[in-house]
């Protein structure tokens, strides 16, 4: 009945350094062009087409959108930018090194801060530069900078979003891109596919692989899969295991 | 009391090959996104902010507008893309070579097609393959494409758009980014500066050079300058000697 189609952008500065990134506004590496445009071309021969499209407010989105749409000649479709669709907020993490982190906190509690769905991090100062710096560019927004999230803050937003703005394209008929991050895809998946706690924390959707979901009247799912370059289709559980994971 | 902002896309491929373009999507050369990414970083260095930003819906415009803004770090304001703002429409000369042009036609018809303001080029036939190769698109942006255009119809589907939605941008207080082309960009200046029909065919507007106009409270200019890399700025009058004409 209906298809949206979902990509995670490709890698970052701060993937290469091995960083906390959230909300942080990172650029992509070249190779996370790459995987920009390699998404942008397997849609096109596939024989997508959209007729508006979603990314956050974060550059590394955005620009992964752009380069996909670039690739597909659709540079002139509507793009709505959103921080509803922003990565999941690191708190107090933006910006250390993870190995680092999990030497001086140890491992499980850095395990249970990115892996769990109801624990933040440590919230960000009001008076953090990391805090300071934003503040302008979401006051403009109209958008209260979080200190801190865990998955289901960042899932409350996602799906109000996707309720109030999103959902109607699809129902209109409009086929929709969505470019955005791993926490909000997995926020998104979270609820489409009506996943439990276990699931989730099992859910990586890799980077720059477009992700088809097929839906129908009610915008219920009736069936998902990850594109790839020869053609062949993949699940999830297929996926999950090599992709790296969201934060 | 208020400041727009408007930019010409610079080099495409068709001015290096020197054929007519109007709507033909021809994309920007490396010396076009060049002259973009100098626009933006004038911008900047000039202290100028923008909360939202409009292009055309053809990638030259775009892509300049896209390549400014990621120069300001700004790619996450919105943009509005619409055909309102494309080039005018050069009918059956698009593809053709300027020079070729002139010798089949003569100078002083093809200077007729090129400098007046209320004579259009033949228009292109609706089984012509650079007609029907954008009906599709122009289809599903609401826009019956025009055959030909002469200034005066390329002149009133700008206003159409600056009256009802930039207008209203700018007066709420919104700094207002415009990427677009030599003729919708005259069309506007000539409505904005009430220019005589000799002043406008004086008036050609250098690619890549961001243009301000201050407006009053009434939205009427109070004066104008071309800002460039040293601070100096400029007049009408001082740069159209040397910019191309807009076809």
């Amino acid at each position: 009945m209906y298809r949206i189609v979902l990509i995670r952008h490709g890698q970052s500065m701060w993937n290469v350094e091995n960083r906390f990134t959230g909300w942080t506004d990172v650029d992509l590496t070249e190779d996370g062009y790459g995987e920009a445009r390699k998404a942008g071309k397997i849609l096109k021969e596939q024989g997508f087409d959209f007729d508006c499209a979603y990314a956050s407010v974060l550059k590394r989105s955005i620009r992964t959108l752009d380069i996909a749409l670039d690739e597909m000649d659709l540079m002139w479709i509507p793009i709505e930018k959103t921080w509803k669709l922003n990565e999941r907020h690191y708190g107090a993490l933006q910006g250390l090194n993870k190995q680092q982190t999990a030497m001086k906190y140890g491992e499980d509690q850095v395990h249970e801060w990115r892996r769990s769905i109801n624990v933040s991090p440590p919230a960000l100062g009001e008076d953090d530069d990391r805090y300071v710096q934003d503040l302008d560019k979401y006051k403009r927004l109209g958008c209260t900078i979080p200190r801190t999230e865990n998955l289901m803050d960042t899932s409350k937003r996602v799906l109000e979003y996707w309720d109030a703005e999103i959902k109607p394209m699809v129902s209109s008929g409009k086929r929709v891109l969505i470019s955005a991050h791993g926490n909000t895809l997995r926020s998104l998946v979270m609820h489409l596919d009506q996943l439990s706690e276990a699931d989730v924390m099992a859910l990586n959707i890799p980077t720059g692989i477009p992700l088809v979901y097929e839906l129908n009247e009610e915008l219920h799912p009736t069936g998902h899969f990850y594109l790839t370059a020869d053609g062949s289709t993949y699940k999830h559980e297929e996926m999950s295991q090599v992709a790296r994971p969201s934060d």
